[in-house]
């Protein structure tokens, strides 16, 4: 991704949320200078004292979170809040006002996701923008997209459609503020398929992609990666054969893989992972702790003796990560390593 | 719960793995000396040390966790496996043999809910129970099932069905077990729909309903409890107003609630959760962090502020408690205490 990203050149700022990890973070940045971007506060604290000092917290703020975003400003060289509420911006303005601080804000654009953001064609979008202009207490960094509806993409193509559309709309809103005379200073993109497939950034100052570190079946399914770049698998154990009923159980379950339905637009028969090498097993039933698997041909029971383990990639590896308390970080067949990510938040 | 146990002259054995803490496993139990049942090694290792003693692990046992096994048999005044398989119960075998040991050991049985299980009426179960009575290493501890197809019921009425089938077939396969020469000591069942409404449990020893200590959306739905009776909520926060889309954004996503779809059986549009007095309130879409909540009304935005605090009864409590690294116990508007449960395998 970071050839990509220098290739294209175009910054990249990668979501550390999908691992949660200081040592994988390190790997997808140039150096501890670079930025990152995080889903909670929690993730911003591990992050500030792992050592990184340039990080987007990429969740519209609230004004209960204000006093540690506060805290956060202190401590971080950058630390950068999102907003896609007036309200909300006149809360974070007063707070600044009254504690006498400077937040670094980022308008959260909806470029057709519809999950948050503000709409860029409505003028709300210019007021918020305008207000942060004028404001003393805001520093206006730019604006940030992310086009999660690149997840609902059947293939390769139509996620070029939306990376084309997700740069077009930015890029486009960009110039609007331009027109109204109000500088941005970065254009913030990204998803794991739009970054893997954009024909390129024109205009663009970042990408915040973060599954890519590890993949799934999810994006193997939609044509991100192959299904053998899925990086994080899950180990579980043989436990049960039922030959009467062509099922084996396995002791991963809803707390070991997630309850992820995966790429359910595609395939309404919802399976909970891939087996790899073994393309015709479905996990098709997770409960708590248990797994059933069965097959559309006849299971060769021997290939699987009891006791055995079997490698699954699971449907959504940034859900299944935050179910396990470490990483076993894994060389060929060894385990070289083990990583703590940061949990709660 | 405890009364309807007594009531019936049936022990009761919760499983805590829906909670996963001493203090509530505490306030299910007569006293330390009565049993409780846990999903992993290593809910088995943390009940041990918080001081109970006699467990029943209750997932069909592997060879690869024979060690820790013999460790907790060792430690614990009553520890007690599964097994439903013929090679595996060769395996505990020589495993106590070659080690000196006896394990208390449970035949587990398929009453109809088919993920584990040996099936009643294959002449394997019989071996099983034989092979276990005339083993020096074993102690044959009885027979155990879940019936975990009560949760596919639609109604009170089809889960005293299925708690009906749960205890008959269960008494019929221990008379047959007598019929064979074959003491059975303990017969186990439970799920919390069959617990709440099964209509008695004679010729069964002890219930295992785990469920039933929080109760959730998907327990309400097929009529197990009332929704008012769900005790383990998530408090979240209103991010975002979307009145254009007749949307609002919270701050609990899929690693705050799960992923769990609830009761689809019922109702095929999924939602992620109740808002306890807004019942029309939808929360229709999830991902890691966000939550997006619709209506089929307009949403009064004015009744839900920014940053004002919404509660949410998870549709699978199980599955949302584990996500979380503590509990605020509330008394009325209080919070009284943090109880923290334990985690990982």
């Amino acid at each position: 991704m970071n050839e990509r990203a220098r290739r294209h050149g175009v910054g990249l700022r990668p979501h550390v949320k999908t691992h949660k990890t200081a040592e994988i973070a390190r790997m997808q940045i140039q150096d501890e200078t670079s930025g990152i971007t995080v889903s909670t506060l929690a993730e911003a604290r591990f992050y500030q004292k792992t050592g990184f000092d340039d990080i987007t917290y990429a969740f519209p703020i609230t004004p209960s979170k204000l006093a540690e975003v506060a805290e956060l400003t202190a401590l971080t060289k950058h630390f950068h809040i999102l907003v896609d509420q007036l309200e909300t911006l006149t809360t974070v303005e007063a707070y600044g006002r009254e504690n006498g601080l400077r937040f670094s804000v980022f308008l959260k654009i909806d470029c057709g996701y519809h999950r948050a953001g503000v709409d860029p064609s409505a003028a709300e979008s210019i007021q918020l923008a305008k207000q942060m202009h004028a404001s003393q207490h805001i520093i206006f960094r730019g604006i940030l997209t992310h086009a999660g509806h690149s997840y609902h993409c059947r293939d390769p193509e139509e996620i070029i459609m939306i990376a084309k559309q997700e740069r077009d709309v930015m890029v486009e809103f960009a110039d609007r503020l331009k027109q109204h005379g109000l500088a941005c200073e970065t254009i913030s993109v990204g998803s794991t398929p739009t970054a893997i497939h954009a024909p390129g950034w024109q205009g663009i100052s970042e990408i915040r992609p973060g599954n890519y570190a590890f993949f799934d079946k999810f994006q193997s399914d939609i044509g991100s990666c192959r299904l053998e770049e899925a990086a994080a698998t899950v180990l579980t154990t043989v436990v049960a054969h039922y030959p009467q009923r062509n099922q084996m159980l396995i002791d991963a379950g809803a707390l070991a893989l997630s309850k992820d339905p995966g790429a359910v637009h595609l395939d309404e028969e919802i399976v909970y992972g891939a087996v790899p090498g073994n393309p015709l097993l479905k996990i098709f039933n997770i409960s708590q702790e248990h797994g059933l698997i069965t097959s559309q041909a006849p299971i060769a029971f021997n290939k699987f003796p009891l006791g055995s383990l079997l490698q699954i990639i699971p449907n959504h590896s940034c859900l299944t990560a935050a179910l396990f308390p470490k990483y076993h970080v894994v060389e060929g067949n060894r385990v070289v390593d083990e990583w703590r990510p940061m949990r709660g938040w």
